[in-house]
């Protein structure tokens, strides 16, 4: 509790694992790779699911859920797929005491095992669209893990449609990547860039990729969620065929899409400062604390019955409060505990307060304080919150524009990403000079924006025409 | 859609398969065991999740996540619990392409990861209780399975805790058995004797496991839950230890409960018929299907609105309902479409409904039809459904008592288990007595139910005397 937090200006990365900890987010488990997430984080992974959730069977998907193990040649059925996953595959080889005679996968996505589903169940263009979502672990081994960020095992949605037009599942794709922009937006105060992947960069077996893409306040790029046009791809190596109006039959068109628990660590890395973590309203766990401040017994019971009566009031309002009465621990504790934590408004309440049939009211974000009156005390703390809200996305996306100019120097380039940012530069479209770019800068092209206007120029790094800028960063 | 359902008299097993496949709540996985829970059958579990997770929260656990790979190791450290689990544990040998030191078991349960991390957590007695619960996928290697009730991956929730000391967490157990009775009986309408298992029944490392059981239609026992007073067995073999109030360290003591997927099979066997699923109103993802009956196009455009509206009327209560206004399928088709899928109550709205301001509703349980005015047509339906709901419970309840009975003869035991049911019955205490009659009848002691009076006798196998009667059927 009274252990340090690395300020980020001094080390950034240890920041952001002092907070994980010290907050009580997260911990290592004694499986390499893999993360225990404590109730203070998965708090923050239920309010994402609620969110998110509401938001996917609002665009007419439904839930169900498909098996943890993939027969390892399902995997092999698709070229591209198999080579981008199997070298981060779990192997299980023994069931039951007996070796497998065909070894099975832990999934690293679903694709393969629900499209092999999907086989059986489509057979008609009246089975079309079907708008499948999965709540679940997957595993992939990774060899630097981070938490939240990047670990072995994590949880996450995957959305998995089939339909009957290339039009429509492109429609579909890109339908989900702005369901993900808005919950980013709205929800997590993360503004973010929309766009298409580059093929490097795309899914393996996707036919594109689109991706939206947050800043971090070191100006790191953040992939916060992806959805994948897969093309007829998988429908070819899966037999996912029906018959049309016309009684031929036809590949159905895919798409999948998901978001994982790395949205966690995007939501700590975006908005907490040295002091701890810093949550937005809408997905912190805990939205509001209440701390009362007493000296004598008889303070004691009047300042928390106060302060029961007035949580009863905002839990009514379907705020999540917390009544933090412990005795034996002074307010400062307290504050501090809380702060660390991230919930995003505390209220103090003493004698005199009360008395004065007032809170005291000290918001997360800026640490402003103000006095709020007990009458309209629930309008009072949902306006606050909402401001709290507002200043972090207006926060971030202040930081984010700030930092995201147009670059037209490789050299300059190659400095500037030292400083983090989002460059926006020419590229000539080749593959290969983007591999180029980035094993000389270690930076990416995170996202050919949509819409973006046609201007000509010239590649950053060959000097070959390019048709328009993409955004460059390095990227967690 | 038009198969045919294999009548309850005629072939249960095959009977509750076909509900299964037909009404689509389950299908078949191309892995071995594992089950794919299609959108109508993950519904209910989503029903049930939001049941239980509010009553697991309101009695002060928090939810967390912990790896689904435990290091082998770590199984072999309490005794009883690598004996019980080793032989159906699935093992990860592979990881990134390569060889793993040490082998990982997919978690079976998570009693051992967990305590792992306790240990991390618990100094003091001021960290305790500490009340945890996570829900998750688990695998266990099994060689005959049914959809739902027994499948190699199935979904749970695990809850894990520990205490200063063995009252609290004996007090905790029970607690949380109550918890599950309650649910099962509020919410899945299913009648359940509670009590604790025989030592040969136990759970793998505990000291006592109490469960609940249930009776299906064919009379036999489905265990519905468990709750396991673990002592401090896993305690002293993860180090789960504090310092009390005086400085001196002591072991924990630890509990861990449980439902599954399977409550999802319970809730098929106990209430369906002869033409589909029989759902308990509250937990029925679907509750409500407003049918519109029309023939001209004008009468089409009417009445769906009408149904449109009284849906939403009835959405704004909370309930979920569904407009099945399909073109082109008959109003029989549909209905008989929804009754497979166990839809609680149906509403039907045609012209001369609309005109005498009315519709028809049919409950799915018994098949009564009646005229529903539309003033007060939320009050209407939800009052239907509670006929539902307490009629499920009472007709399983019915069922239970009738095949319920004292049996003293070994003999007359014997035949009478073909007909299904519960046998009060004495027994000596004899945990090899019991594995005899488990060879000889395939019954086992269900529960040793709490409160029971102590009532003298002799016991059904070997004419010992016994102190009180238990409870022994065939199982699931």
């Amino acid at each position: 509790m009274a252990e340090k937090i690395t300020p980020r200006s001094e080390d950034y990365a240890q920041w952001y694992v002092d907070l994980c900890l010290q907050a009580e987010l997260a911990d290592y488990s004694p499986v390499k790779g893999c993360m225990v997430i404590r109730p203070n984080g998965y708090g923050i992974w239920e309010k994402i699911q609620k969110g998110l959730d509401r938001r996917i069977k609002a665009t007419g998907h439904v839930n169900a859920y498909f098996p943890l193990f993939i027969p390892e040649e399902f995997l092999k059925r698709e070229k591209e797929h198999v080579e981008g996953f199997a070298p981060e595959c779990a192997v299980v080889t023994h069931g039951g005491g007996k070796l497998l005679e065909q070894p099975l996968v832990v999934r690293p996505t679903s694709e393969t095992i629900i499209y092999a589903m999907f086989s059986k169940w489509v057979k008609s263009y009246r089975d079309l669209p079907l708008l499948m979502n999965q709540w679940a672990n997957v595993v992939r081994w990774e060899m630097r893990t981070r938490l939240f960020l990047r670990t072995t095992e994590f949880l996450w949605q995957e959305g998995h449609t089939a339909h009957a037009t290339h039009e429509e599942g492109e429609a579909e794709a890109l339908k989900m990547l702005d369901v993900y922009a808005d919950f980013a937006e709205t929800e997590m105060a993360l503004p973010v860039l929309r766009g298409v992947k580059s093929q490097n960069e795309k899914f393996a077996g996707a036919l594109r990729t689109y991706a939206i893409e947050a800043m971090m306040q070191d100006g790191k790029a953040l992939q916060a969620g992806t959805s994948h046009d897969l093309g007829d791809n998988f429908a070819r190596a899966f037999d996912v065929k029906f018959q049309d109006e016309k009684g031929e039959w036809r590949y159905a068109w895919q798409t999948s899409w998901g978001v994982s628990t790395r949205l966690i660590g995007a939501l700590i890395m975006a908005h907490s400062d040295d002091d701890g973590v810093v949550m937005p309203p809408r997905l912190a766990a805990v939205q509001v604390v209440i701390v009362p401040i007493y000296k004598t017994e008889d303070q004691r019971r009047d300042v928390v019955a106060a302060a029961e009566r007035i949580a009863g009031q905002l839990r009514a309002a379907d705020l999540d409060v917390v009544v933090d009465a412990r005795e034996g621990q002074t307010p400062g504790f307290k504050y501090h505990h809380w702060e660390l934590r991230g919930v995003p408004l505390r209220l103090e309440i003493g004698p005199r307060d009360l008395a004065a049939n007032q809170v005291f009211s000290a918001r997360r974000d800026t640490k402003e304080k103000a006095a709020l009156s007990l009458d309209g005390i629930v309008d009072h703390v949902r306006v606050r919150l909402d401001l709290i809200q507002k200043n972090l996305y207006d926060r971030a996306k202040l930081l984010r524009d700030e930092r995201t100019r147009e670059i037209d120097s490789y050299e300059e380039f190659k400095t500037a990403l030292d400083a983090g940012g989002f460059f926006r530069a020419h590229w000539c479209g080749d593959g290969k000079c983007e591999s180029t770019i980035k094993e000389e800068t270690k930076a990416t092209i995170r996202v050919i924006e949509r819409d973006t206007p046609a201007v000509s120029g010239k590649c950053l790094r060959c000097d070959n025409p390019s048709e328009r800028r993409v955004v460059f960063a390095r990227s967690y």
